[in-house]
């Protein structure tokens, strides 16, 4: 059994300890959170450091600017502590400890459930046996469990702020286009789904359609002029450019 | 029984075909199509116009550039034709013949199958009856069936581009980046799925996070600094400065 305290509980804190909670093999002994009220049933809260208790593993799912910070605080040494940022490396967490990565590639968000054995952990550790310990427990709760070195993951968490974030905005941009103009933006949710399950399949290469890829310029003139706002005809301009660049096709 | 004739059978001829079979209510009469050895069953195929039979519909599922040709072409007057395109105007086809549209708001692939039952179909038609006739044919393979003209059906599929076309050739670059990078681009799939479930529910802005929203600084410049592209800094950059204006914060 792995004992794990769970030190920040926003949405990924939160996240996790409902993974271990309905696993056996990992035990969450206890919860470091400045959030009062907070009730786990039978799992101990703290809002000290110093409070901290006896664990094989601290995760310090804290924001980002102030893993380093949080990590410096510890009130104690050569314990494993991990982060679970996709873009902080390792080497800012405190020499005072053992050194580690548990970073789950996913978004998370209140109030959303996730289906935590679908979502990839990427692992990493100084140390052979602490990276076993790592993938051991990621592999209680995930079927996708690998290891990877700071400088991929970082990568990697550039890849995800363009299928995530980026995807996410021309979504909100969209939305705020067809509100304008008095169209429902429900009707785009069934193809909003079905791009990205094409993709879980068939390359984004072949699954590449539309008028900057047929070269159409025709309709790409049309969109052009539907668009009012010069944010939108710069953005679909670039878009439409790397598309037709892509594929092979000059505009 | 609406009796359909459907001329041209690519993707959208096919799935339209399919969906068809499947109902009972309309009954598909009669394929154009210039594939020979083509094979489905009991209903006949043609590869000449002169040869259509008589419908109550005809749909012409071809490529947006012969749609008016197609429609020029056909042989017989005062007969109900519609087209499938998001971006064709109504007005491209023929006067010969009553006018309409029938626009299922998705993206098919040859070897996918959909769910015509949450695809939106957007309906036109220059006369009342006729637009009933459609209406009530595409509520037959659909829960969306909405009427809308063609200006506002042009803008649904200028943002329809925005969040399947650009959206893919987000998922391609990223794919392109990790590959150059050893990473495996399955690592993302379920962020992809996830990011498209999630704005089933909640709305895009309430939706976005990442270092654009939160102002990240540090994380953007580690970001541009691993982009050896001169493209994808540039995309990076347009794209990360349209969110920080969205939510409202100069970086």
């Amino acid at each position: 059994m792995t004992s794990v305290v769970i030190i920040g509980f926003g949405n990924v804190g939160q996240h996790l300890f409902q993974a271990f909670e309905e696993v056996s093999g990992a035990s969450v002994v206890q919860v470091y959170s400045r959030k009062e009220q907070l009730d786990l049933d039978d799992t101990p809260i703290t809002n000290s450091l110093q409070d901290l208790t006896e664990a094989d593993l601290y995760i310090l799912a804290v924001p980002d600017d102030i893993i380093s910070d949080f990590s410096e605080q510890l009130p104690f040494s050569n314990r494993l502590v991990v982060h679970t940022s996709g873009s902080v490396s390792m080497e800012m967490l405190s020499e005072e400890n053992r050194k580690g990565i548990f970073y789950p590639l996913q978004t998370f968000s209140k109030d959303h459930e996730v289906n935590f054995k679908e979502i990839p952990i990427c692992c990493e550790a100084v140390y052979e046996e602490d990276l076993e310990l790592i993938m051991s427990l990621g592999e209680l709760i995930s079927d996708k469990v690998v290891q990877i070195d700071s400088e991929k993951r970082t990568r990697l968490h550039l890849a995800a702020v363009f299928v995530n974030n980026f995807t996410n905005h021309l979504y909100h941009l969209s939305d705020s286009y067809l509100k304008k103009n008095d169209i429902d933006f429900d009707l785009l949710k069934p193809l909003i789904k079905e791009t990205a399950i094409k993709v879980q399949t068939l390359s984004p290469f072949e699954a590449q359609t539309g008028p900057a890829k047929r070269k159409d310029r025709k309709t790409i003139n049309k969109h052009l002029e539907l668009m009012e706002d010069r944010e939108y005809r710069k953005l679909y301009r670039s878009l439409t450019k790397s598309i037709s660049k892509t594929h092979g096709k000059k505009l």
